[in-house]
C-alpha cells in the first residue's frame, strides 16, 4: 500500500487497516480449533468500528462485548444475536435489561451480586437469562500488570468455590439458565502454561458440576493471545488449541475464543507526517502531527510500535544520522511520545512515519486531549481503499457545548 | 450542593463544576500579581468547556492555547484576541496560519525550525507575526516525569544560546516581532525554588536582550502551580508571585501567567454511582459506573482523588468495615481503577461517591474506550444548575461510522 499516497489524499494523522490481515488472523484461529466446535468471538473493544466488525462478520464472527454500546455496535454491524456475548464486571441494571431483550448468546458474570441482578431483571422481565460464570483462576498470566486479570487481587470474576455455589443458584432459579463457564487471565498474552493451568482448573470445575447434572454447552476461553510489537515470543494458535483441547478432554463442550488485539492488531498502522526536528542539547526529538490523544499505548503501558520512515517528494539519499531520537507529538506534557530512542535517518516536514501493528487498542482509546479531532480512519482490501470513520471537525467537537452556553446567555437577557 | 440529587437527576457518571470555586481562584491569582501588570491566561487543556471558559473571561481571563482548537474555543467562547497565546512544539502549517489570520496577542515559538516556518507563512500572509521564544531552562521541577517540561532532555523549548541568535533573527526579519519571552517547567508544581531559578536565568536572558535592543513587553511565566489532591505541600500565590517579581528587577515587562489546574481543578467533582460490592478473596472492591475513559489520571499518572460517599434513601447508620478497597469502573482491564486501598463503608446500588479535585485533565482527557459514552457536565454557580455538556449517546458516537458503512454496502449491490 502506497502510504505516501493515503497520508497525501486523507491528511494525517491517519489510521489504515488492511482487511485481508484481519482475514488470516480469524481464519488461523478458527483453523486451529477446527477439531471442536468452536464459536470466535470478536473483543470489540480492540477496535469497534462497524466497518471492521461488519468485515468479521462476514467472516463469521461472533462479539465479546463489554458494555450494552458495544452490544449495539455489535447488532449494528450485522452480528448475529446468538453470537454475541456480554462480558465486564460493571453492567448497569439498564445494559442487562437491554441485553436480555436483544436475546444475545448469554451474559457473563462476574460476582454474585450480578447473577442476583440478573435473576431479578430476567424475572420482571419474564424472560430466561443464559448466563456462564467468570471464574478467576488465581494464575499469573506474566504480562503487563494494568492487563493482566486473572489474579485474585484483580477485580474479575468470582474463585471457584464462589463459581460452584453460583451455578447451583443458576440452576435452581426458574429465570436463569447457566450454558456456559468462562475465564480470561489478561491481554497480550505470550506465555502458554498459565493458560493451560487455568483451562485445566476450570475444565475441573466443569466436570464437577457435570456430577452435579449441571450441564454447560460452552467452554469460554476468554481472549488475550498476544502478537508481536518488538521481538515477543508469540503463542501459536495452534498450540495454543492443543492447550485447550487437551483440558477438555471428556467433556462436550463449544469452546469460544475471544481474541482482539490477535485479530486486528497487526492490520492497522497509524501514518503521522513530520512536522519538525529539534534538538534539545544532544538530545533529538522528530515531531509529528500525532499525539498521546490518538495512540495512548506509548504513555499508558510503556508500549512499544515499530516505526518505519517514508521520505516525500522520492529522496533517494538522506543524510544518516547516529543520533537515536524520540518522536513525541504536539500535546503538551512529556508522556506525549510516540516511540523512544529509536533510530531514523534526519527527516523534513512532511516526511511520513508508519507504527506500526497499531490496529488493536488504538482508535478504541483515543481522546480529544487538548482539543484534537481524532483522526480519521480508512480500511482497504487489495486496491480498494475506503473512508470507514471521517476526521472528527472542530465544529462537531464544540456544537453542543456551544448551543449550550448560548441558550444560556440568552436566558440571562430575557 | 446535594450532590445525591444532582446524581438522580443528570445520572451519573457526571461532572460537576463549581464556578464560584474558579472565581477565587482567578482572583486570588490575579491578585498575587497586582504589584505589576499581569495577564493569567486561562490553560484550556485543563478543562476546555466553553462554559468553563466563558466564566473565566467574564473575570478578565485569557487564554494559553496548544491547539488551533484550543484558540477556537477561547475565541468562541468570549476571550479576546489579544489575550490569547498559542503555545506547543508541534504547531502544524494550517494552525499557524490560523493563529496568524486570528490577530492572536502571540505565538509561543519552540524551535528554529518552527521560527523559520512562521516567518515564512507570515510573509505570505503579508502579516507581522507577534512571537516569544519558549526557553527550556533544563531545571527540574521535581513532578511526576510525564509533567515534567522543563529539563532538556524534554521536548520542550529551546536553550539559553539558541534562544538569543532566534530573538536576533526575529529582530532582523520584518515579519516577525519578538514581544515576549516565555519558560514552563511542567504541571503539578509544588517547589517554589525550581520556579524561582528558571524566573532568574530567564530574567538575565531578557536583560541580555535589552542591551541587544531587543525589547520585550512579557515575561511568560507558564503555569504549573499544584492543587492539593491528598497532603501535598502547596505554592502560596503570593509567594510565587514575589519569587517571580524579585527576578524581573529593573525589566519593564507583564507578567503572563498560565495556569490551569490550579484555576479549576478544586472546582470540580466527578460523580459516580455504586453498581456492585464484591470481594475475590480477602481483597475487596467497590465497582461504579465511572472509568477510566472518563478519568483517566489514576491509570496514567498514579494519581490520587480523594473519595466521599454518600449513602441513597436517608441511611443513617451503615456497616462499618475495617477492609480497605479499591473502587473500579467497568472498564476490561486492571488499570482501569479510581482509588486504591481506601476506606469506606460497605456501600449498596445506588450510592454515590464523590472523587473530588476533578475539574481538571478529567473530562479533558476522557474518551470512548469500550463504547462508553463521555460523560454530562453541569455547572453551578450559588444555586443556578445547568448542563454545559450532554451525556454523549451511543447513536451519535455511531452515526458517522454507520453511514460509511451502509453508503458502501450499498454501492457494492449497484
Amino acid at each position: 500500500m502506497d502510504y505516501l499516497q493515503l497520508a497525501k489524499t486523507y491528511k494525517t494523522p491517519l489510521y489504515v487497516y488492511d482487511l485481508a490481515k484481519i482475514t488470516d488472523a480469524f481464519s488461523e484461529m478458527k483453523d486451529a480449533f477446527k477439531a471442536r466446535k468452536s464459536l470466535v468471538c470478536y473483543a470489540l473493544k480492540a477496535n469497534s468500528n462497524l466497518s471492521i466488525i461488519h468485515h468479521l462478520a462476514k467472516l463469521g464472527s461472533g462479539a465479546d462485548c463489554v458494555s450494552i454500546g458495544e452490544v449495539k455496535r455489535a447488532l449494528k454491524a450485522g452480528i448475529p444475536k446468538y453470537k454475541i456475548i456480554f462480558s465486564g464486571v460493571g453492567k448497569q441494571d439498564i445494559e442487562i435489561e437491554e441485553a436480555l431483550q436483544s436475546d444475545i448468546l448469554f451474559l457473563n458474570v462476574e460476582s454474585e451480586e450480578e447473577l442476583f441482578r440478573i435473576e431479578s431483571i430476567a424475572k420482571k422481565l419474564d424472560k430466561v437469562a443464559r448466563i456462564s460464570v467468570r471464574v478467576n483462576p488465581n494464575i499469573d498470566a506474566k504480562t503487563h500488570p494494568y492487563i493482566s486479570t486473572g489474579l485474585s487481587e484483580n477485580k474479575f470474576g468470582v474463585d471457584i468455590e464462589q463459581a460452584k455455589s453460583m451455578y447451583i443458584f443458576a440452576k435452581n432459579a426458574p429465570n436463569l439458565e447457566p450454558i456456559g463457564i468462562h475465564f480470561h487471565i489478561g491481554s497480550q498474552l505470550t506465555e502458554l502454561e498459565p493458560i493451560k493451568q487455568s483451562a485445566q482448573k476450570i475444565a475441573e470445575l466443569a466436570h464437577s458440576l457435570l456430577a452435579l447434572k449441571i450441564d454447560l454447552k460452552f467452554f469460554d476461553i476468554g481472549g488475550g493471545i498476544g502478537i508481536c510489537y518488538t521481538d515477543e515470543t508469540l503463542i501459536n494458535p495452534y498450540d495454543y488449541a492443543q492447550a485447550i483441547l487437551g483440558a477438555l478432554y471428556g467433556l462436550d463442550l463449544t469452546i469460544i475464543c475471544e481474541p482482539g488485539r490477535f485479530l486486528v492488531g497487526e492490520s492497522g498502522v497509524l501514518l503521522t507526517s513530520v512536522l519538525y526536528e529539534k534538538y534539545n542539547g544532544k538530545k533529538r526529538f522528530v515531531i509529528v502531527d500525532a499525539a498521546m490523544n490518538d495512540l495512548i499505548r506509548p504513555a499508558l503501558y510503556q508500549a512499544t510500535h515499530e516505526v518505519e520512515y517514508i521520505l516525500k517528494g522520492n529522496r533517494e539519499s538522506h543524510t544518516l544520522t547516529d543520533n537515536l531520537c524520540d518522536v513525541v507529538g504536539p500535546i503538551c506534557e512529556s508522556s506525549d511520545y510516540l516511540a523512544k530512542n529509536i533510530k531514523l535517518p534526519s527527516l523534513q516536514a512532511g516526511d511520513v512515519l508508519v507504527l506500526k501493528n497499531a490496529g488493536a487498542y488504538g482508535y478504541s482509546m483515543a481522546s480529544n486531549y487538548n482539543t484534537r479531532p481524532r483522526p480519521a480512519e480508512v480500511a482497504f482490501m487489495g486496491e480498494d481503499v475506503r473512508v470507514i470513520k471521517h476526521r472528527e471537525s472542530l465544529d462537531d467537537m464544540m456544537r453542543d457545548e456551544a448551543e449550550l452556553l448560548q441558550n444560556y446567555e440568552d436566558s440571562k437577557c430575557d
